[in-house]
């Protein structure tokens, strides 16, 4: 749909109702008034029978990228002005088409949580202000660049907890959102602490080597051809001597692919290569990893790898490396031989985040400037938990003498936490419950989101290129996950993080939600 | 990741192992061997508690369309000759690069099931035909291409059945997939039976007027200056006087937002303009429907929309239909008055195909030709459903009297299929389960699919264009549904339409079978 597409891929990629509002703001006067728009989720990803305890931010550098590259093209303006209304006529006029031409995205100010940082729900990731008009504009492409690369980094990280430390390797591609939408999710799994991707493009372009060797049409053409599986793992061994993994199960797994992929690593061995290992793409995966182990064991290969796939996630691996124990221990062999020699190969269930396949993330009006202050905007609701925390804010992580972060506190824009003082802290969304934390029982503080786009340029330390950096991102996500209470952690049933307010935070919501619902209509 | 990106959205957006198997093919003499792979997926999404008793076909036009403007760039080449192996050494070498930098898709033949087509599990909705290493790189690039449209335009059917005959409108932007992905979900959705979508680039693209109005933000802002619900309202009419849809649920949907909504309404009517309706978006939509039915009536506004949104999909939508005719009847009102109104915006998990987020497509290798007749191809498996129906075959569907598509029967190359006669049939993967079609029970037939690329053309009847033609596609969607048995497209616990095969490949498929489990090696 891109090509020769004069709408796609551009500052339209966003929902309708965004340029209906800019117009009605321009109209109105209200199109520069400043404002200030908050980007958060509701709620961790749920996928059912096991949940996420917290997600890890993606897809900032992607957004900010877009944000530096995307001005109205003439094409744009011009599709904006073949639409008719119901009555017929143009629904967007020539005045506010002109002032469309111009929009400049890098007049925005955006604070964000960088890549790879643990968020958890109802705390602002990203924070846009300015130009009302604009900033209503780029709610949409914000949160389609933000929300599935965050849901996705979130799968990826449970997954490799799930794995016990061994490789994790995206292969969802052929499963995934077209195009872009599956390039997000390798570059998101990576940075949830994937080690690289099947995805060719996404890995020369990251600078992670994409992974893949052969499939089973390799084996069945070689078959067809009368040569048989043995003849297809001698040439893939002639061709990658230094590389040669083989995938062992198009015929069946034990009888034929192991001994025959044994048979290729022996005459590798004699020209003087060290074969990489077997893949298992089908089956009881636990018990024939175990096997497929042994077999190697025995003919002399105790270090070559054994990659698992085929519809794994993190409740697969989890129940593989289980099962994987009690599969060895019955053979008397030691399972942690066969585990530390292990590779995961995760497809679709990553690249989807299977189970719970998007994240409720919002853009939400929280404040708007008026004679120089800034009046506070809410959104009441039955659902209390849907209830804006209003106003400029601030968000901060609080630790614990041990390094855990304990808990996520928003505070009005003029409170300042001091670590080693008393803090009394109330549910973000029920009026009533509230606790105090000792001054004992915290003794670090950080603030987050940080600015990263301010009067049009790209101000994080180190610029869009710091922005680009995966490894750091990876390595903040490895410091967030292991600050975070194993409770926390865990892939069922994880116990709840702390997300709070200050009482000065609650006075100001409570006084909003009752000046609010006194101005309703009397019927 | 796109924008200065040398190799994201072109030939090397493929799984890695495609290049090199591509190699290995390449160094083998075996390149350019004709090749024949079948795109099939094997069940019908299952989405926990409902399941898909059919698929919609979509991908299509976007697929050629990169067929034809794919090739290798040197920047792609680039990253070839930058990939090391494990040993140091350049893991594809000149000779390979050089016949890289010339690959065109376009070599393929490629018959497909247009768009919009019912397809089912096991039967080839796409063949693709020509130089083993080409058909091998398309791979990965295909099934991305057609996997997740296909998922999505089958949501999409289901949720247009379960809206009655009342519009949908995809909504799903802000939550799904990054750019394309969206953007490729938003099209499926509307092959799939939506009637436009939100997404403004897309819909501008494909000539659906995109639908959207305001959202939450546009009241907090009139309410946090001052304005309050009402203020918003009316600047909202005086802007779009003939495009009047208000969202009303931002304060108080019953005591605020549809009070609101009717003064305004009343003054654009004295002004000589008709309201379009309201949107719904939290709460109990059933009952608000019709409670704002009622309002709207007595304020003499009985034709305007009320569309429903807010984390809607086939079962909410079946369900808020049930629950809104008992309303209904509860306040002497006739259901039937309110859901005529109605409008469904279904975003998020349309969008994500909610509850099976993937689509099982495979791309397998069925044939291969060996001095000038084909060799059919085979995977075994432990897993009986696995195992390939081998070799070129010829894809029917064949109907009953009433025009009913009563089976799909897959047969070798050289059967024809004779309606009238008596067939004997037998399951797809399950040798030992058969049945006869009696003569009379099936009076017309047809083949699947059509070829669409041949000698470097687009050979469809109406090339290209007819190909983009989404009208067609959301006619030939009605016409198949139309077809279907009532139990096929039942939402919950469908009938299992008839796939099978004839005894001729059946016997094919046993010979191929015995001969590979024959030549495994002996321990």
């Amino acid at each position: 749909m891109r090509g020769a597409n004069p709408t796609i891929g551009g500052i339209l990629s966003t929902d309708e109702y965004q340029l209906t509002m800019a117009q009605l703001y321009y109209r109105a006067g209200l199109h520069e008034r400043p404002a200030r728009f908050e980007h958060f989720f509701r709620s961790n990803p749920d996928y059912g029978e096991h949940q996420a305890g917290y997600c890890v931010a993606a897809g900032l550098h992607p957004f900010v990228e877009w944000l530096g590259a995307t001005r109205p093209r003439p094409s744009d303006v011009d599709a904006l002005r073949s639409h008719r209304g119901r009555g017929g006529r143009r629904l967007f006029d020539d005045a506010f088409c002109d002032w469309f031409r111009d929009v400049d995205p890098m007049a925005l100010r955006v604070e964000a949580v960088p890549e790879g940082r643990v968020v958890h729900p109802n705390t602002p990731m990203t924070v846009v202000e300015g130009p009302l008009a604009i900033a209503q504009l780029v709610e949409t492409p914000l949160l389609n660049r933000l929300n599935f690369p965050t849901l996705i980094a979130t799968k990826a990280s449970r997954v490799v907890e799930a794995s016990q430390g061994r490789p994790v390797l995206e292969f969802g591609l052929r499963r995934a959102a077209t195009g872009d939408g599956a390039d997000a999710a390798a570059r998101a799994a990576i940075v949830g602490g994937a080690v690289s991707t099947s995805n060719a493009a996404v890995g020369y372009r990251l600078g992670f080597t994409p992974a893949g060797t052969h499939a089973h049409s390799m084996v069945q053409l070689f078959l067809a051809l009368g040569g048989g599986e043995l003849a297809a793992f001698e040439a893939y061994a002639d061709c990658y001597p230094d590389d040669c993994l083989l995938l062992v199960d198009t015929v069946d797994t034990l009888h034929s692919g192991v001994p025959n992929a044994i048979r290729v690593f022996e005459g590798l061995r004699r020209r003087g290569h060290e074969p990489v290992g077997v893949r298992l793409d089908s089956g009881d995966l636990a018990y024939l990893a175990v096997q497929t182990a042994r077999m190697l064991d025995d003919a002399a290969f105790p270090d070559t790898t054994i990659v698992l796939s085929s519809q794994l996630d993190e409740i697969t691996i989890w129940q593989i490396l289980s099962q994987l124990a009690v599969e060895a221990r019955r053979i008397g062999m030691d399972a942690d031989h066969v585990v530390r020699r292990l590779v995961f190969g995760v497809g679709s269930r990553l690249a989807t985040s299977d189970g719970d396949s998007s994240l409720d993330g919002v853009y939400k009006l929280v404040a708007v400037e008026d004679e120089g202050r800034w009046l506070p905007a809410i959104k009441v609701s039955d659902t209390p938990a849907k209830v804006l925390n209003p106003g400029v804010k601030r968000l901060w992580r609080i630790y614990d003498e041990r390094g855990h972060s304990a808990a996520d506190v928003l505070s009005t824009d003029d409170e300042v936490l001091v670590p080693g003082t008393e803090l009394s802290l109330h549910h973000h969304a029920q009026n009533d419950t509230s606790r105090v934390v000792n001054p004992r029982d915290w003794s670090r503080i950080e603030q987050l989101p940080v600015v990263v786009v301010e009067d049009g340029d790209v101000v994080y330390p180190g610029g869009l290129e710091a922005l680009a950096d995966i490894d750091a991102a990876r390595k903040r996500r490895l410091a967030d996950v292991d600050a975070l209470d194993p409770g926390v952690r865990r892939l069922v049933n994880p116990h709840v993080y702390h997300v709070s307010i200050t009482t000065r935070l609650l006075d100001t919501k409570i006084a909003l939600v009752d000046q609010i619902l006194r101005s309703r209509p009397t019927q």
